[in-house]
């Protein structure tokens, strides 16, 4: 058996080290132990988001022996996609790269696949069906057995003779998502007897241990509460895996394995984590090259021994982290937000930060130590989250709420509408908005958010470049007797002098203006600003609008004016109907004036007559209305 | 004690009786029973009601003794509604007449208030904070529990002596939702013995009973492994209500109350629901009169005798209604959808129907019979059911998914934006889309659809106002290999004559064209027509557009570049970013070309510098597309 592993040199500058392909398809040929083919994969897993220069190193490590052990249940030779199949899909999503370790080491994937991960065109951050053999996209975390559900309903419809399983992989942190809890009752009134679901419970979520963040109580009278069977197994033994994989075909309940894992597996310092350990370092994020070889040295020698990776001869002297201070990064929009944060809160009592398990990711954790009492730990729950954060309002409160801006105005959207329906000031700290960070994939890139939040009664939408932006912001949202949403990033702000430049250029002979928010854009508009002059001869005004909607912009649209032609950079989608569509495309003759009668705001109710003429809708109304119009 | 009640004429045309507010004070003030008190409320609820013409009368009947132990336990004068207070609220929210009939006894509202339900200015239908008392708006199913999370951290935060009870009320079908769920452990970790959570268990949800809905499971186990204290009671005995409440003070841990009750508890034959039963009669909508006349009766004489009014010997002869024919209405594009919904289903096998525990409501009702196979019952859990209807879409089924639009477009969002970044064919059916039907309040009038569901990748977006349209939309739909969301409502369709009307009218001389989309506006636009002429000597012509966003809007623009003034009708709230707003803005300046450049669909990912390239917003795009804008 080939216990020699192959090198790549990255792109990064850095040789890698891997399984290729062949050596662990001959592995599985000579009937190695599924252990042996894990520890392959969880070279070829930390090695492939060492190239990527990101991913999620932790969960990838604790998941790779129940990844191989469904693998071996499932019997077939690939992890197959269709419901024609047997089905097996990550619900966390941000395992990936274990995923995919898998995959090839199933002869699924290429070797060269392996470094094309968070690519465009390669292997996406989180699955997606882009991938062929990978059933479903997730990385939105809870959607897992509702979307088995689906799987398992499907093949019933396709009427086979027996009974296939479907396995969906789920994190312990993910539990806190309350669609876990929704979808459990399903499955067993339907009697899906074919549905398991297995949780890498490696006891660390995002920031820290589970029990420190939202503990989930007694999982096991909950599950079985819902009508399920619930067995436990040793999650990083493969073959104990097997085994409750095994009696699970015998159930006529789904079953919910909790599977006992360690965060990081089998590289023994990335295992220790103190029970006050605050910042676990390898959630995410490749290590720097040291760390690395070192690494992947202690998961080839494993194989070498043919010795379980995490057996502790394996440690090779690594000094303990410093598990209490958080991962270093450079100054960004986050960094700026942590410290204002503090400074909110200390200026002000009433402000409280609500956080759900993304303190390190969204700003939170210089606050949460310094006023504990009103820093809110939500979890990963964000309808928990907003609609708590709604009674606070209500209560005098000014709520910030934090998340990454697809979790907190997607999986929150109707939390967020009820509270403004009471008018409340709560400001929503969208962090990950916009196209970049782009390797993770959908699932974190918010292009929604701005029709999402700017369609919700009241809502101001800011998006800042800079630190000056960002107190002009702050101090908005805090003077708004609303909701704001502020989308964020973790890129690095524009500098004083750039943020500048915006009126500072202002001088005769410009010829267009670029109109961006936030500081991709503005980064990008810098740069194209010298281009435009040095190929093209266009003498380019740069502006940044830090409000995306609402009124401010009107001092904005006077400056602009001046200028022929005005380019506006969009980090989002459209949320376009009918009205501006149709002015769009009547744009180009001008004889035609278009004018909208529509609702705005928080609609009125009562009886339909009533509210009709309230909102100007009803025959008199429109007749007045249109009448007005055509005087203009 | 005041025996008679008094008697008020409704605008409906009929006399309604209710106990005014000073013979309920009177009779708490004479120490009366808390059931005489209950039974008082109910008259009033139904009255409400009744002259309302529509609400929710067995929920009300079913939490009224709840309603009124809570108020003893609570011990002040009057439901409170700031977190300087004890805290008392209804999540479910439909009980509404019975909440506002609880207060009025409580002398927090006028005699005359009851008769202004479901009014413009009046009582809303479903609680909001404009009432002065109503702690937070509700009726978006779930939210409770957080919100009553966010009372209880406000109170602590006031550090107050004493810990003050928060109290909310759910229904048993709410408990579906997976935010529920979600919100339990929280509380238990943050130790908020404060917190006691009530459910009106009544057996029987929208359509029909919880167990034959989506069954909850072993609730006990549920909630207890979640860390609350589980107590049961009989809620409809205030007294064995006041009883749990007052244990509740003892508990180191928030309390979970199964109050058993009765749906339509206090009228004998609202109380009989045979097992079989489909749709439960009183769930919503007043009584014809002889009715309400006949309840009213039974639960004047409760009050009277002094007894239980739902003891047998009340009952006046009412022949047991027909439980398994829905109730009667009259043709929507509700019941049109019925009928053709079992069209497509019967056309072609792929097609599944997902309904969220409003098959009657939604136009699932005729489905769900002849295709028992392809109907899912989802019950109120809308993100389970969305993510489901994904995996089934990606299995080679096309899932039509129901619910209204509120909870459809809001409660999952990230559902549907996952299941788009599949590009799968899943059509969303939204019900009580618009301002109409205004009666129920803010939670189910969706005027933020059209902006949350326009900004999903692909999502065609349609509202047909008649048959033929609809006809139209659903094959549109059914072509688009992608999402579609299909706005309905339950309004009197467009007659083929009416919807003739916008092609006839194409005549010369016309001067302004007005352009709507689904029946409500197009009803007032028809209507408006015909004053513009007789009082302003104005021809309109009027057009119905069936697609709010998207390309079938290019034939519409041709035709209106005839006119000189278009008026756009929208039943929605619109969605405006930067691009818009500044376009808007410099509209007056025709000299002004703005232009976008902005993100569109779902986002490329990969490393940053790859997806600002793919999308264009690299620097050397920009500039070169400035460079094309500006040789336009």
């Amino acid at each position: 058996m080939n216990q020699e592993p192959s090198e790549h040199n990255s792109e990064n500058g850095h040789p890698v080290r891997y399984w290729p392909r062949d050596s662990i398809l001959e592995a599985w040929r000579l009937n190695s132990s599924l252990k042996d083919v894990a520890n392959r994969c969880r070279l070829n897993a930390i090695t492939a988001i060492q190239v990527a220069g990101s991913g999620h190193i932790g969960t990838s490590l604790s998941s790779l022996d129940i990844m191989v052990a469904v693998r071996r249940f499932l019997g077939g030779k690939t992890f197959l996609s269709t419901s024609t199949d047997r089905v097996f899909f990550s619900s966390k999503g941000h395992d990936a790269p274990a995923f995919y370790a898998v995959m090839h080491a199933c002869g699924q994937l290429e070797d060269s696949d392996l470094f094309t991960l968070r690519r465009l065109g390669g292997l996406p951050g989180h699955p997606e069906t882009i991938t062929p053999g990978v059933a479903t996209n997730t990385g939105s975390l809870g959607m897992g057995i509702s979307k088995a559900k689906g799987f398992v309903k499907a093949q019933r419809l396709a009427q086979r003779d027996s009974r296939l399983p479907v396995v969906v992989m789920l994190g312990d942190g993910e539990l806190n998502e309350g669609q876990i809890w929704e979808s459990l009752p399903g499955a067993a009134r339907d009697g899906f007897s074919e549905l398991v679901a297995i949780v890498d419970a490696n006891a660390i979520q995002s920031d820290t241990w589970t029990g420190s963040t939202l503990p989930m109580g007694d999982v096991r009278k909950r599950v079985e509460g819902s009508g399920w069977r619930f067995v436990e197994c040793q999650g990083n033994d493969p073959d104990d895996v097997l085994r409750v994989l095994e009696e699970s075909e015998k159930s006529n309940l789904p079953t919910f394995v909790w599977a006992q894992t360690v965060k990081g597996s089998g590289v023994p310092w990335m295992e220790r984590f103190p029970e006050n350990g605050e910042y676990y370092k390898f959630h995410s994020g490749a290590m720097d090259p040291i760390l690395y070889a070192e690494a992947s040295s202690i998961l080839i020698n494993a194989v070498a021994e043919g010795r379980e990776a995490n057996a502790e001869n394996l440690l090779l002297g690594r000094p303990e982290f410093d598990a209490l201070t958080p991962r270093a990064r450079t100054e960004s929009m986050l960094t700026l937000w942590e410290r204002m944060l503090c400074d909110v809160m200390a200026r002000d009592e009433r402000v409280v930060a609500l956080d759900g398990d993304l303190s390190f990711d969204t700003g939170t954790h210089l606050a949460r130590h310094r006023f504990p009492e009103r820093y809110i730990q939500s979890g990963i729950a964000e309808q928990d989250m907003v609609s708590m954060a709604g009674t606070l309002a209500l209560s005098g409160h000014i709520p910030f709420v934090h998340s990454f801006s697809t979790f907190l105005t997607m999986r929150a959207t109707e939390q967020i509408f009820n509270n403004a329906t009471e008018y409340s000031q709560i400001i929503y700290m969208g962090f990950l908005s916009g196209l970049v960070p782009s390797a993770p994939g959908f699932s974190h890139q918010a292009v929604t958010d701005v029709g999402i939040m700017s369609s919700i009664p009241g809502m101001r939408v800011f998006e800042p470049a800079c630190e000056t932006e960002l107190r002009w912001v702050v101090g908005q949202a805090l003077e708004h007797k609303g909701p704001s949403f502020i989308r964020m990033g973790g890129l690095a702000p524009l500098s004083p002098a750039e943020s500048e430049a915006s009126s500072v250029e202002r001088i005769s002979g410009i010829e267009v203006a670029l109109v961006s928010s936030g500081p991709l854009l503005a980064h990008q508009a810098i740069e194209a600003k010298d281009l435009l002059l040095d190929k093209h001869g266009v003498r380019a005004g740069l502006f940044s609008a830090a409000e995306i909607t609402g009124n401010s912009l009107e001092k904005l649209a006077k400056e602009l004016e001046s200028y022929r032609t005005v380019v506006v950079l969009e980090n989002h989608n459209p949320a376009l109907a009918k009205y501006e569509v149709l002015k769009n495309l009547l744009g180009a003759k001008p004889a035609v004036r278009v004018s909208r009668l529509g609702l705005d705001g928080v609609p009125a109710n009562g009886q339909p007559q009533e509210v009709l003429r309230y909102h100007g809708f009803d025959a008199v109304s429109i007749a007045g209305s249109v009448v007005d119009v055509m005087g203009q």
